[in-house]
């Protein structure tokens, strides 16, 4: 018999909670794939950042357009000792599972969601990426504000999802058509139809032993969800 | 009675392993205490990176003196989500112990190790901050490379370190004062006499399961040799 080890794409959108990944869910999630005894490979999109933030004075440091603005591939790669993947080489058939760590890379570099909301446009290797995910069966996760970027790729097949219970996002996620529900802390949302699995992490986690519960609650969801 | 809670400050050199700290081995050492029970805050120097590694070319895109160069204090704020304080601003009565996780920051922001070995300089605040411990009587924890520094500093009380097996980083160990020890990935050395603690982490770590293992260890003897 052949023992198949569960394959994750981690999805990255920079490095530092206020213009890319939030590096805590990032790594938790990590840790938890590996603990499940499952592997994983991190990607990012080989674009530029909205916008760089000095996470010490929280001042924008550069735009989009700037020299000194910095590249999404790149800042991922700080998250993963350089073991990344430019998005366009991801392949769903290679994996069972794709998860989206939150920051505000997803509403700023993945779509732009925290500039134009439910009419957000979503970079074209993450929408390629998770119209491929979803037609081939994989098991789809995000966590915090990623969630959006899910709901305006595959909300018109009124997916289930939360982020929380924050009622602006959730506004803005059913305006995409998606159902979004109200989720605690460390708890996830499940769509079983869609494959689809959802955590708020620090939309409401107030301490890193929540990120650790949830990002473990996820993937062990979603490793319930493949196909073995 | 009262009880007291364990304050730890956690030094960041930077964020992502070829240029500031290692990513995994902070969010974990931060994990480790708050599982613990216990609390952190995280310092940083303030002053300029050695060079600036893109983390998926591994080329060097700015060195000290470049205008694009980057702040050791405003990069570490990335991995605490802002939450970091000038290492100035350090004062060793405000906490029980102080540890410092690994990466090249250790050696090439907090000290020019990497570049000068044994005849390393260290930056003058991460001096007086660990001078400051050791008088005081605080636990010093250190990862990776960063025993490094504590040798520099301490080495002429003849502590005991481990940096793992590596020959040459012994010998250099050695030579600041220090006396080596070998040690497997997740385990730790401790000095209780001057009580000071460390673990090879990435120095031999294969995993993330590992680094989560190494570090939880380094911090229970770290709380195991702080006087309550």
């Amino acid at each position: 018999m052949e023992m198949k080890i569960p394959r994750f794409a981690v999805v990255l959108s920079g490095c530092g909670v206020f213009d890319g990944t939030e590096i805590h869910e990032a790594v938790l999630t990590m840790l938890a794939i590996e603990r499940a005894g499952a592997q994983y490979q991190c990607f990012a999109p080989n674009t530029w950042q909205a916008r760089t933030i000095d996470h010490f004075t929280g001042n924008a440091i550069a735009i989009a357009g700037d020299e000194d603005n910095r590249n999404v591939l790149a800042e991922s790669a700080r998250i993963c000792r350089g073991q990344v993947k430019d998005l366009a080489e991801f392949q769903a058939r290679d994996f069972e599972g794709i998860v989206f760590p939150g920051g505000f890379g997803a509403a700023l570099n993945l779509s732009n969601f925290a500039v134009k909301g439910a009419e957000c446009e979503v970079n074209e290797e993450v929408r390629r990426a998770l119209e491929e995910s979803y037609r081939q069966g994989l098991v789809i996760g995000a966590m915090c504000i990623a969630p959006v970027v899910i709901a305006r790729v595959l909300g018109k097949e009124h997916i289930r999802l939360t982020i929380g219970n924050d009622k602006n996002t959730a506004a803005g996620l059913a305006k995409m058509g998606a159902l979004p529900e109200e989720r605690k802390a460390t708890e996830v949302c499940v769509d079983e139809e869609h494959k689809i699995v959802t955590t708020p992490c620090y939309m409401l986690a107030r301490s890193m032993v929540e990120i650790a519960d949830g990002t473990a609650n996820l993937v062990s969801e979603m490793l319930d969800l493949m196909d073995y």
